[in-house]
């Protein structure tokens, strides 16, 4: 099982702070696996919006997740608080490759880190769709 | 049904920040009303812990949940940013009656609002005991 | 603080069948307080859906949660197993209250109890409004 | 990005059945993401202590996640009922790979696939520690 070397907060683009949650922590006192999923669809989606390339209500493209992953390197836990560092490995025809690194605040290297990918499909048939434009022109600055 | 009204963050005695996250929208587009009670326990639990009135993990008393309401005025959404404002209505012997009210950013006026009752226990036998004097000490400025 | 008695299974109409998971039991062993609000929603949604009462995607009327309330008796944690049991304790003219009691499998009292008032509202505008026929038929035989 | 295939419930050694709950369902109306990882948590844990392998309170060795993977398929929604599917892929000193399918109920295929390493430690000092005998004996069976 090969495993990653944490990635440094340089390696990522765009930042989003993350509060925690009494209820992230499990049983073991520390925030469980699943919950860095949360904080993985916020940056993503949360940065989408901002850059109007998300209209969840009404968009004719919306993007399915097909593959996310995770490795954990330390625990965090509640109250800590923490950033979300986003970048984009891939931009392909339908989808994309946003990689994710989680970050305690004040840390400089990567908690966890992961990757999530989206394919765009058309809302109403859900085939997959070339990028619109707009989603290209807010991604390509996060690419690295 | 009787139905209170908002109140003002006027009326709370601390506050806590909140991202919310894309989780948090149901299907309707708006933080689910399940939602909130992760917010009253973060606000709760983190005044605590910020307080040192509460060890998780080797304190001898811990707070049991026994009563828990909310009213929900107007939704929020991710990617909205929220505080927790909280206060003491009431210090019982054994029990504490936390209020909190939610409030999208910038508002003064609450979005939701609602009670949590914590009854304090030995944590090994889950009998009810006084409340600790740190836990009085870090509350009584809260009682509003 | 008055304090509510748990009631039988023999007091609720309907039940659901819930299976527990490792992310609901919190830092203490047991199923945190909010998680039970989860399985109020659960409930409710589940059994007007089954009834053809309630369309998600498509339906002109949305039910919008204006309160909720839980009172918490004994803790259950997973894998317990757990039914939720649903009666409607008022049918008014926009509004229904219903009320869920949480009970640990073979258990006949329940663990937690609590209730949850829905708006019907124009999903378009928003505004409340008298609750559709197809609703009351399928709750008035929850009436208890 | 290589895709996998879906498996087959044949591929895996011991199921969970899994209701899922209204808050499941994200924006789109389809159970979220994030969502999937609750209930490979939920088959592999409820495994462990249904075999006596895996005590949460005072057991000396616990499992940490240091890796979590998922491949989706095809949506499902609430209130469609799952079940999960398990396998141990490897065996290694002191980690396991357990593989995990999740099925719609009455689907032969599965609706998404994933894995998700633990590495077990000393509860007290984190560091990895040989898998215990009982946790070996459990998990010898689900070997694929």
């Amino acid at each position: 099982m090969e495993k990653p070397s944490p990635l440094s907060a340089s390696a990522f683009a765009h930042f989003a702070d993350i509060t925690t949650r009494w209820i992230d922590n499990d049983v073991y006192g520390h925030i469980n696996n699943v919950v860095y999923y949360e904080f993985f669809d916020t940056v993503v989606n949360g940065y989408l919006i901002a850059q109007g390339a998300l209209d969840i209500a009404t968009g004719a493209v919306i993007g399915l997740v097909v593959e996310t992953h995770c490795n954990y390197f330390k625990p965090v836990a509640f109250p800590d608080t923490l950033r979300a560092g986003l970048r984009v490995a891939k931009l392909g025809t339908s989808s994309v490759r946003y990689e994710v690194g989680i970050f305690r605040n004040g840390d400089d290297t990567a908690a966890a880190q992961g990757h999530f990918v989206h394919v765009y499909v058309d809302r109403a048939t859900q085939r997959p769709v070339p990028l619109p434009e707009t989603l290209k022109q807010a991604l390509t600055p996060l690419l690295r």
